[in-house]
Parts: structure tokens; C-alpha cells; sequence
């Protein structure tokens, strides 16, 4: 049986995990058969963000764990407890919480940088060879750990370009479709980049799922 | 097409909407081909509740609006703009946001009353003899609005007692199955009463939006 580790980073698509990608990744890790557990980092969120209206709310602070737990029902675990060697693969969900929170990409874009946690995480199941997912705007997180990495981000131009000035190959992909890397075990699909229903956001999420956990086996 | 309402009640299991159950809920409607629109009440939560801990976190004030808007990516609208004429039939999605935002259940129990907002809604919705679904712990909300109702909450059985006592007819399910009052045109799921997984859930919940969708046509 394939065991997953999946990294989450906030609960809502402007300051944290995009919510319906995350519960359609678990459904789809769940529908495969395989198990899973989650993590996200312990820290403060870079922003709150009011999602009705789109600002932040700048007297608010949480914790990405904290509010993580809000998808889980309370079962996620600090990303330093994560040890890749307990796992078959790794899957990383979108929303802004990636460029907010595991990394500063909103903020700095070609010039950002991810937070130490992830980096050893995500180091640590390149350096096993084992199967990764990262779907939504993660992908870009991959830029910070592995060289000659083709990738998708859905179609958006300058966020290819901007990932190609950092040494990936961007393939443009549909919403139901993924972009598979097999020499280094890379598997990303656009999800929310380009998803406008659940229905779209299912199908390529559940794509990425069974990708990785075919690979993986 | 059937044009399907939504009540969400927060953004978390222990004081809004349960998260899985709000996203499977608009997954199998969008899967029925039928479209919805959400709506929460615009008021203070009961509690904010730490999901890591189970902790009440007794400085923390959110808007039930604002926090509904992480789940459905900022598009919900005020309850008060929910016109029953609007729509071809309504679903309440559960979690304790049922029991201390749209109600007082969580701590009154039996002596509990439901804010006007949804009380106006919910009548509104019966008297136009259109289909409601209600699922997890919402189905006590509907006491204060139906007379000799059916329904069920799973097979908790001092739950059932009080709502028994409320003058409803309690029916034990399991998590995959609905109950059908044909009179009344509800259907209600115990969802996460009783899922121990996401394909738990998902599998009731489907069934209750396609008994909501099917008895509406």
C-alpha cells in the first residue's frame, strides 16, 4: 500500500491551501487505495487575507499549522516531522500559502526563496528517488530543489518565464492534464491556475494522484 | 437545470461548516449538472476554535461570512440575500457551525433556537414545498421548522432522544445512506456524525444531493 506525505500551508486560496484542492487531493489519495498523512510548518502566516473582499487583514495573525488542521479535522503534524524514509511520495498543494508561506514567491518572484523546513523535506525525497506531486503554483517550489526540472504551472506566461529564468522547462497543460518528469520523479498539473469548477480542478488533481502513486509502485 | 442553494456556517469542523463535507457537497452537485450559489450568515462565530488543540481560542473573534468565503474561494453572499423563489431547492452543509452559528444547539441542546436569518430561510423553503437536504448535525435544525419530520442523524442515540423529544422521528442510517420524509420533500445524511474517511462521506453526501436533485425535478 502507497503512503503519501502531504504538505498543506494555511487553509484558504489567498493566504493558505487552496481548500478544495486539498480535500480533492485527500479524496483521490483516499479513492487510489493509499494512505496519507499531512504537515505543514509551525510559523506565522505572511498574511490573513479576507477572502470576501480580497484584502488583508493587517491586525490578524495565524499559525499555517494551527489553521492547516482546519482542512484535516485536526490531524496534521509539524513539517519537521516529516522524514521522507516513512513515505512512498510527496504530494504539495497549491493556493498562495506555497508563495506565501513555504516560500516568498508572491512576494519576490524570481528572487524568492523557501523556508528551510521545506527545502530539507523536499531535498530529502529527491535525494530517495521517490515519487513528488505538486500541483497550483507549488510547482515553483521545485526551482529551489532539483536542476533541469520540466514542470507546468497550467499556461500563464510570465509565471513560465519567470520559472524558465530559473532553470526549469515549462510545458503548457490543460486543467485535466499533468506534466510528467520521469528522471526525476516530478509530477505537476495546474489545478487552480486554471481550474474554474471543481469538476476541472477533480480531474486533474486525480490525475496527479494516480500518477504518483503508479510511479511510485 | 436544477439551481441548487447552499447554507455554509464558517470554515471548519469544531466552529463552521465541516470542510469536507462543504466541498463534497458542491462537487456532487456540480457532478449532477445542477449549479448553486452559497450563502452564510454575516455575523460574529460562537467560538474560534484551535482544530490543532480543540481549544476555544478565547481572544479570536471571525465573521461567519468572511471565514465561509475561504471554502468557496470568496464567492458566498449574505443568508439575508438568499430568496427561496431563487432557487429549486437547498442544502445545509453540517459541522458544529450548525450547532453555534446557525443555531444554539452546542449549548442549549433541546432549548436551542436557530438565528431569525435561517429560520426566515428555512420557512421560506417549506412553504414553497421545495427539497431541502440537510446533513451531519444540521438535521436538528430542522425542528424549529417542521412539524412531524423524519430524519436522521446517524445512530447517536441520545442525539436522536433529543430531537425525539422535539417532536421528530429519528431513523438510524449509516454514513452511506439518506433519509427520505417524501412528506416534508427532506433528505438528511449523517455524514460526518459518522464518516471515519473522506470516501465515507463523499459516498452519503452524493447520495443526499442526488435525492435533492432528483426530487426537485
Amino acid at each position: 500500500m502507497t503512503k503519501l506525505a502531504v504538505i498543506l500551508s494555511g487553509s484558504g486560496v489567498y493566504d493558505g491551501s487552496e481548500i478544495n484542492e486539498a480535500v480533492l487531493t485527500l479524496l483521490s489519495i483516499e479513492e487510489s487505495g493509499s494512505t496519507y498523512e499531512c504537515f505543514a510548518p509551525d510559523m506565522e502566516q505572511m498574511h490573513v487575507v479576507n477572502h470576501l473582499t480580497g484584502e488583508v487583514m493587517v491586525n490578524e495573525s495565524r499559525n499555517v499549522l494551527v489553521e492547516s488542521a482546519r482542512i484535516t479535522r485536526g490531524d496534521v503534524k509539524p513539517i519537521t516531522e516529516l522524514n521522507a524514509i516513512d513515505f512512498d511520495g510527496l504530494i504539495v498543494v497549491g493556493g498562495f500559502g506555497a508563495a506565501k508561506n513555504l516560500s516568498d514567491f508572491a512576494i519576490k518572484g524570481a528572487e524568492f526563496s523557501a523556508i528551510n523546513e521545506f527545502i530539507k523535506v523536499a531535498t530529502d525525497f529527491k535525494n530517495a528517488q521517490k515519487v513528488v506531486g505538486y500541483m497550483c503554483i507549488a510547482p515553483m517550489l521545485l526551482t529551489a530543489v532539483y536542476d533541469d526540472i520540466t514542470l507546468t504551472i497550467g499556461n500563464d506566461a510570465d509565471t513560465a518565464k519567470t520559472l524558465e529564468g530559473l532553470g526549469a522547462k515549462h510545458e503548457v497543460k490543460d486543467v485535466t492534464s499533468v506534466s510528467i518528469d520521469i528522471e526525476n520523479r516530478v509530477v505537476t498539473t495546474p489545478a487552480y491556475m486554471l481550474a474554474n469548477s471543481l469538476l476541472e480542478a477533480r480531474v486533474g488533481i486525480k490525475n496527479l494522484v494516480d500518477s504518483v502513486v503508479s510511479l511510485s509502485q
